[in-house]
């Protein structure tokens, strides 16, 4: 048997797209995780869907992994490659094929910056809602690969949710079209939500046709409330979502988080809060004063609403500040349990008590809205990856959340950091089904191999 | 080979389950169409899971099909009953194991009357939200099946939508979970997702988590407006889905109706009304005023608000009177396309031509907000089924909206009688990709054979 190389990928492809040399190969090969990657045999830089579909029929052909990949912000290592791989970069393709003011709807290449789709919707006085803390970076081809959420999702859903159709290349390089740009369609199975959060182990989304909304008319108004304990600050999310209120923003930033805030930048926060809720509204469903109302109701401390950009922008640094004032002190794990709403408090102390158990600095920030929690636990510079100690103690929180009702990963994935813990979360029954549609639809594997499921 | 009989099946079951008797198994064998069903060999009557999965191992093992079904009360034929086969009836699995005020979920088994989960759910002030409009009669099952719509999904969302965890028993009687009880959540493949709208051709659903959201604090208020014009409504409703106003409801009724609805009732229309469109709003994100300003802008003849219950009422008859006038006038099949809204418009004057062409008389009614008509299209009382000018308008109807850019069902579902028209929307790949996850699922096709896909 002649050994694969890259040369007929090459002759496959128009000029221009095939990397091999290692150096410029390397920026390829991982994501924003401490996943280790393998050595790849090329790096595709697809411009188009045929890129993509030569690639793929080539690589089914020869039996060789592929690794579809966007901007390579994931946290779960979904886009870590493997020794002898195709990493198919999707990049390049950029292009939002249209944006229809009528339907609601665009189009958008894999490429496209999740920000800039968002931007090119205003400009039709409509926006992309899916927005997760990368979206400046990311890809959409990569939050559709994930299904990401975001802060505003706790109003406007997660990414499957603004999913309406998708262009999908296949392993062995069929191009199919799934969905369609109607809100509603029952037309055979959901395959649109299956491609979603598959993380490229059962097709190369090559397009995705996206609902948008209407902007909102004017400038969200925010709300901070401190709170002296974590159920107080949990009673209040419960209390606004309860009353329908629908906020477009519900975050929670616990002690450990301010703390760190506070040694770096003096934030003068009162030093009983134990936990800040912020909280926006986009509409007139949800006014500002019912947030103060239900956070004083619920005991905060302090509540304040701001309807002043710049006022409301010094209220939101809180948030901002919270992953660089971790990273500040040292590497980042970055988790993402999510848990009912009414146990986040619970969640929130069961990550507190395993910091301690462990000896382990964890800042805690959360989607309160959604009980989407995202404990970052720090460690040494200098090491590789993440020590024992950090590993124990965020497989207590994985088990925790289980546990609670909850799942692990809310919204960045698998990828291959979370596999050791699926057992967990699914039945034997479930992991089945999973492997046996993976067959389904990749019978020979090369689609992300050991990634997701 | 010994020939398979329901007596092996009965002694695997408590009594009382398994029915064999053809008077008594006749009314578990149709739906709400004309599609001729089968002689079944069976019916099961489950009354929990245990029963499903001991039907379903039978089943399997015998290679004897299987159709599930809740209520019976499909458009789409897809509970009709093939020779030979189980019926397996979901309909006595009536418990809500659950309802969490906290959560907002609840825990359904398949044999819950939808409008019975939203009365449970709004004694702890939240609600159900997919109301098709055969809620008081329908299951939940056959909701899950069909991922059925209704008037409130053009705020809410569809039954996939609110659906976040599923039990499911799979060809071969074992049992699976789901999802989850989160609104977030990305491990592993959304399978719930899979199983929502497969018509029972994947597996057998014997409990649902779902979504409750907030009920709205105060009855609705509602708005009719006549429109000289098909375009006019059409702008209208594009107008006040443009403006980001979220009503609850926005229907659509046209001439051929209102004409229907006049004959027999004397309803007193304008005669210049082309089509009526009536609005309801639950929330302060969409005042009523609001609404009449956006039809009257648009060109209506007449538009007026109510808050007053009964008044609503009385607006709201004229969509209430749509089913029934038509079915006046003789037996009706019944369809539901869905075009991008922008082209609701050219779909009604669509519908009209094939009517014209066809010398047919088909009523539409319209759910304008997510481009979704109701077409009834009537035929003699003493025909079995639709005669051929029906079917050849009908097919007119799918194909135009396809051509449209839309789908031959927005909430029915394919059943058996909209198979014919697969290939007309779906392109072979995506056919191709159905048959792969079914065999999957079912490799000996024992699952609702000849329906959905």
């Amino acid at each position: 048997m002649l050994e694969v190389t890259a040369e007929a990928l090459r002759a496959l492809l128009p000029e221009g797209r095939v990397l091999t040399d290692p150096d410029a190969m390397d920026a390829y090969t991982r994501d924003q995780t401490y996943a280790v990657p393998g050595a790849p045999l090329a790096v595709v830089r697809a411009r188009d869907t045929a890129d993509v579909a030569a690639t793929m029929a080539w690589a089914q052909e020869e039996r060789v992994p592929v690794v579809p990949r966007g901007a390579g912000t994931g946290l779960a290592g979904g886009a870590t490659a493997v020794d002898g791989c195709v990493v198919l970069s999707l990049a390049a393709m950029t292009a939002i094929r249209e944006i229809s003011p009528l339907d609601h709807v665009a189009v958008a290449e894999p490429g496209v910056i999740t920000a800039d789709l968002d931007r090119a919707a205003r400009a039709h006085g409509l926006m992309y809602a899916p927005d997760p803390s990368s979206h400046e970076i990311s890809t959409i081809g990569g939050n559709l690969a994930t299904n990401a959420g975001g802060l505003r999702c706790v109003k406007y859903g997660v990414t499957r949710h603004s999913t309406l159709g998708l262009e999908v290349v296949l392993a062995g390089g069929t191009v199919i079209r799934t969905g369609g740009r109607t809100v509603k369609g029952v037309t055979g199975y959901d395959l649109t939500g299956l491609f979603v959060g598959s993380e490229g182990t059962l097709g190369v989304i090559t397009a995705a046709t996206v609902r948008l909304f209407p902007a909102p008319p004017r400038p969200p108004e925010t709300v901070l409330a401190t709170f002296p304990s974590l159920t107080a600050a949990g009673a209040a999310a419960a209390a606004i979502m309860g009353a329908g209120l629908r906020p477009s923003l519900l975050e929670l930033v616990d002690r450990a988080t301010l703390r760190a805030i506070d040694e770096w930048r003096r934030i003068d926060l009162d030093p009983g809060a134990a936990v800040v809720l912020l909280a926006q509204t986009d509409g007139p469903e949800c006014p500002a004063d019912a947030l103060v109302r239900e956070c004083e109701r619920a005991g905060a401390a302090f509540a304040a609403a701001s309807t002043d950009e710049a006022e409301a922008d010094a209220l939101l640094e809180v948030r901002r500040l919270a992953y660089p004032a971790a990273e500040r002190l040292g590497k980042c794990l970055v988790e993402d349990v999510c848990v009912p709403r009414s146990r986040l408090p619970e969640m929130v102390e069961r990550v507190e008590r395993a910091a301690e158990r462990h000896g382990v600095r964890i800042l805690t920030v959360a989607h309160a809205g959604d009980g989407n929690l995202h404990p970052l636990f720090v460690f040494d510079r200098d090491l590789p990856g993440p020590p024992p100690p950090v590993l124990a103690a965020a497989g207590e929180v994985f088990t925790a959340a289980i546990d609670l009702g909850g799942t692990l990963t809310g919204e960045h994935g698998v990828g291959v950091l979370k596999r050791p813990w699926l057992d967990g979360e699914m039945g034997p029954g479930v992991r089945d089904v999973h492997r046996r549609i993976k067959r389904a639809l990749d019978p020979d594997g090369v689609l992300n191999p050991g990634k997701a499921i």
